[in-house]
């Protein structure tokens, strides 16, 4: 593979676009960022990408993307580059592998972000090298991606690997999507700061740290607000911390279970601003899951941090049409 | 495909050898069965297993096989055809592909008797032309096989797709893998039984149907008594039939959401047992797993009932051999 044939990665969300160029070997060599216009429609925020993407390409001259990858958070066809729904965004139907193909006369390559930074880990991260991985990245919410014998799980409709909706409580509270116990609604960062808050409200003497932290406000206790005080020895914070950790060990233990990955790699917001939560895992998993399944499981944190959704969509569209 | 392409099927359990004459379009023309010599070791099974075949062999004289697939129940090389452990047949390590290849002078293959009967389910059952589907097995465990993408997952030590031991109620009752509230552990033929067995003690009036068809004798309660006592309209075991229900929609959901299938296949003792469970799951999971993984799901029962071992195993080694 030709290291110097540079590819962009953009990660498109609903209150940012970071644009980046990635060499092939998954190397960060430049980005832009700027604030999406998500409220002035698809137009607006077309226009938007192609102008940060000639803006990043003329400030680095030298370098001619091959490609254009992006990682959106919504729902995506699976061979036709429409993204069918992308709530944060309001975009229902749009053609957006094709219009931005056109604009910017340079092929083009979407898929769903939390996959995009799957592609990352694993052509660059910490599954480099390796067949089958699954990632978990659990920040507000939680999504996944899964690699099987070397190749990205889709699924019927493009959705495989949507482990924040796995069900790991079946009498557990009540999630977003309709449903009650899943991973997400035990594990996210939403529901860890419903928790916190909940816990606190019982018991406000128990919980001065927390609250001390939140500018004496319950319902700005966060998972942040949980590290900071569990940081400072707060025995309700630790509490908090230990439960999430049993939490996230049976849902990996299921994930291990269902997908038998060598490597389960674990990031986002709440593993990387609680980091003791990996070792926690990585025991229980090797303690509950079936024996056979975890051999030679490593777990290991992700290797990208927040690069992995630009570098991963990058990774993504060299890969993409390298194969075609 | 020449449909005159005959295969041998053999589904090894710890009880029985199954061996059956099976078409390349998975029509099953002549079987023999045979109790299994378990307790005489590994030798004496092999022996078995190629008399039968013979046997089978002369009495479909025309009929000369291509191959020969096994399933076996226990944990199988994913590449090198050793059996690494089978608890039934108490082997440990024996190299079972080559064995036998050497014994038949035929083209051997083995694999997981669960994913041979998802084999014979892709290719000659409920999920044939479909590349993206999930079995699921319920008998007295429960066991699972995914095909995702127009291949069956293997996972790094061929374990993926252990569905039976997600963990869908981290608080709930022991599962035998020494993990807690695993799908088996709450929707399993032997965790039917226990509940079943609770309620009557818990409440012996209530219980009478089912106590009477058990014969009066409470340990004699199974997933069957509870089964039969429903057809005679026994509130008691309606109520139990209505929990499964909601666990099982729980683990289906579940898996909808982790591996997003166009058809999902339940099958095995329990679901046959009690036919009016299917309805039911494919209502709820179209409730509570995410809309855009039921938007082209099908629920199905699987169709190939007590045959899906041996069509499977010989479906499997045709195709592998076909491949290689």
């Amino acid at each position: 593979m030709n290291t110097n044939q540079w590819t962009i990665g953009v990660d498109l969300g609903g209150s940012k676009i970071e644009v980046a160029l990635v060499n092939s070997s998954g190397l960060l060599n430049d980005r832009l960022r700027v604030p999406t216009d998500s409220k002035k429609g698809y137009k607006a925020v077309l226009k938007q990408i192609t102008e940060t993407i000639h803006q990043l390409c003329d400030k680095n001259g030298d370098a001619v993307p091959s490609a254009v990858g992006i990682g959106i958070p919504g729902q995506i066809s699976r061979s036709s580059g429409i993204v069918h729904y992308a709530p944060n965004l309001n975009w229902h139907e749009v053609n957006l592998e094709n219009d931005l193909s056109k604009m910017l006369d340079k092929h083009v390559r979407i898929c769903n972000d939390v996959r995009a930074a799957t592609w990352g880990e694993w052509l660059h991260g910490a599954g480099k090298s390796c067949n089958d991985i699954v990632c978990i990245f659990i920040g507000t919410g939680i999504g996944g991606g899964i690699v099987s014998d070397g190749r990205m799980l889709a699924g019927c409709n493009n959705t495989a690997g949507e482990i924040g909706h796995m069900t790991i409580d079946l009498h557990g509270p009540e999630c977003h999507c309709g449903n009650r116990g899943c991973f997400e609604a035990l594990a996210g960062g939403w529901a860890i700061a419903r928790d916190a808050q909940d816990m606190v409200k019982a018991d406000m003497k128990r919980g001065k740290v927390l609250l001390a932290i939140a500018g004496n406000d319950i319902s700005k206790i966060t998972a942040k607000t949980v590290s900071e005080a569990a940081s400072k020895n707060d025995i309700l914070a630790k509490k908090i911390i230990d439960n999430l950790a049993n939490v996230l060990i049976a849902g990996a233990t299921a994930i291990v279970n269902a997908y038998a990955p060598c490597r389960l790699i674990m990031g986002g917001g709440i593993m990387e601003g609680i980091p003791q939560l990996l070792e926690k895992v990585e025991k229980g998993v090797k303690k509950y899951a079936l024996k056979a399944a975890t051999e030679n499981l490593k777990v290991l944190p992700a290797k990208l941090h927040n690069d992995s959704g630009v570098i991963g969509a990058a990774a993504f569209a060299l890969h993409s049409i390298n194969k075609s």
